[in-house]
């Protein structure tokens, strides 16, 4: 099934940002951006390193005016992320951008003003050599296409890009990534349906936008994320939560992982407790999910509550913990090890892990 | 869209848990489990009104041994939802529970011993006139199929199930739903899209079991279940977190809201902050989540950082706030209202909410 579904982006032409690839059948790679004021440049900085030891693979910052340039320039040769200078309006934000050290633009061509603009900004990042990501927002769409009410939210965002992309590609620039963003989770897999059927060798940035806070949008995310990653559609991501952007970067690695496309860390495997639950089952799932954020190993651990799922289910797990009364079963590749104590539990599990995984 | 993707439920023969109907086209319900000792009535009385208040809508309790019948009963005389009881290995328990007040039972007919046992609890539910939920999980198979190493997991899930529901059948009881679990995404999606295709008459309980704590099992069941229902598989659902159950329950009617199905709550729209937003939108958001939580009207509040995607993608919400430097614009059905402080934003916002939908 995932061969299957890799399918459509193994068609798309490979854009490099910074040496991370999107599209021709590279792995989706796992974006954020900064929440940060781009001016501050050690806070940029810092937040960009808590982001990249988290997994994040490329870094977004908004550029709105002249003031943040140098701050920008500094976070782009000091970053150990590729950074993408996200524009709005004014051009010449994102031609400087390109001289400063970007990795890759973000625009909306269609809130740049007008297509001589555009142009400037094209052969800018042509001469830099850096991609640039067309992003269309169902809030800003290109004119030609806001006021038409013989067509659907879905046509006026693909109508958009592709008229975009058209134009990008009659001024013989190739490098490109496509957004068209929504904040509905059926808006949002229609349109990149739409955009993989119609443009099927444009890379595609695919997320939910303005998706709420960390459990409303992480629900958002992964159903429309999820259902586009399964049918193969989506080079690379960036799930927008209002949360600390670390939030976002862990999202989309559980995404990457639920649906057997990429795995960075372990899986954890718990069962919820119920009424036949004789340990501390949430408290030990907690300490082991803490605890698994420094392991690196791509290993799925079980922490299951009962005798009833326990040896059962965690037999496909590669390590697990089966807790009982006072004491829990650790087993590891289907066979159980041994007995031990609760007040043990974790630290064996661990050490285990350390011994066969570490 | 969301026409099409009923059909599916529509085909299946409804069952009433205690009034609440799955299949024949009926809403998709909201179940949960409690964690709590069921034969600790208080205890567990005490979660139900909890879940309840939270949007479930039938709650299922473990009943594990003798020593929990009165609780149970007690329970079920009770609770303000109908109750499942939740039986493994005991058919004596099962029979019991059908005498002490259960609205239906959740049985694996693989782990109750023999066929006789099975068919007294068959037969023990039909003269109580209550459905039974026949619950397969990869790690309890029908020893016919567990073993047989020509069968994907997915193969044996798939054939457990349809021979359950066959023997049901056989004995005259029809009143059966039907759950086929996996901890894996796409397991769960495969299982799921066969058995609706294989019993396109049986309603199915849908989740991804032991999904782990609450970011990556709301990932996991977002990612599976929202796949499912927006092709219009699934009936009812429990998304399993290793947390307290009322999480299950808001992570269940913001996936029912995401995918357009049904809304019990407001939704939220908020971006997320960037280096452009000069107000505390993720303070703001957060505030406006917390007393939205008491609010019922299904409507679309938006709570935004900028002007660049503020005002035009508030538009589709009923109302929102669009923040600036000090002030934010209160936005309803699509048109500005008035500039307000943002010190009383959210104040001003409620207001309103309460003046044109409460």
């Amino acid at each position: 099934m995932v061969e299957k579904n890799r399918l459509p982006r193994e068609l798309t032409h490979p854009v490099s940002v910074g040496g991370v690839i999107m599209g021709g059948g590279a792995p989706v790679s796992v974006q954020s951006m900064c929440t940060t004021d781009t001016a501050d440049a050690d806070a940029t900085l810092a937040q960009i390193g808590r982001l990249a030891a988290a997994g994040c693979e490329i870094i977004r910052v908004a550029v709105p005016s002249a003031a943040v340039l140098d701050g920008f320039e500094r976070v782009c040769a000091e970053s150990p992320l590729p950074v993408v200078a996200d524009i709005h309006f004014d051009h010449r934000l994102a031609i400087e951008a390109c001289r400063r050290g970007a990795s890759a633009l973000r625009v909306n061509p269609g809130n740049i003003g007008s297509w001589e603009r555009v142009d400037a900004v094209i052969d800018e990042a042509g001469a830099a050599g850096i991609p640039i990501r067309i992003g269309v927002n169902a809030g800003s769409l290109d004119a030609a296409f806001a006021e038409r009410e013989d067509l659907t939210q879905v046509e006026k965002l693909v109508g958009s890009a592709s008229s975009f992309v058209e134009h990008f590609r009659t001024r013989g620039f190739n490098d490109i990534v496509l957004s068209a963003k929504a904040h509905g989770v059926l808006t949002t897999i229609e349109v990149n349906r739409a955009l993989s059927r119609e443009l099927p060798d444009v890379p595609l940035h695919v997320g939910v936008t303005e998706a709420g806070t960390a459990r409303q949008g992480t629900v958002k995310n992964a159903a429309a994320v999820g259902a586009l990653l399964m049918e193969g559609i989506g080079d690379t991501m960036r799930l927008s939560l209002t949360a600390d952007p670390v939030e976002e970067v862990d999202v989309a690695w559980d995404l990457l992982s639920a649906v057997g496309l990429r795995r960075l860390r372990p899986e954890l495997v718990s069962c919820p407790t119920c009424g036949r639950c004789q340990w501390d089952l949430m408290g030990v799932a907690a300490e082991v999910e803490r605890r698994l954020s420094s392991v690196r190993a791509p290993i799925t651990v079980a922490v299951m509550g009962c005798v009833v799922n326990g040896p059962g289910e965690a037999a496909g797990a590669d390590i697990g913990l089966a807790g009982g009364r006072g004491q829990a079963l650790l087993f590891a590749g289907g066979s159980p090890l041994r007995k031990v104590s609760e007040a043990d539990a974790v630290d064996e599990l661990f050490a285990e892990i350390e011994r066969r995984f570490g």
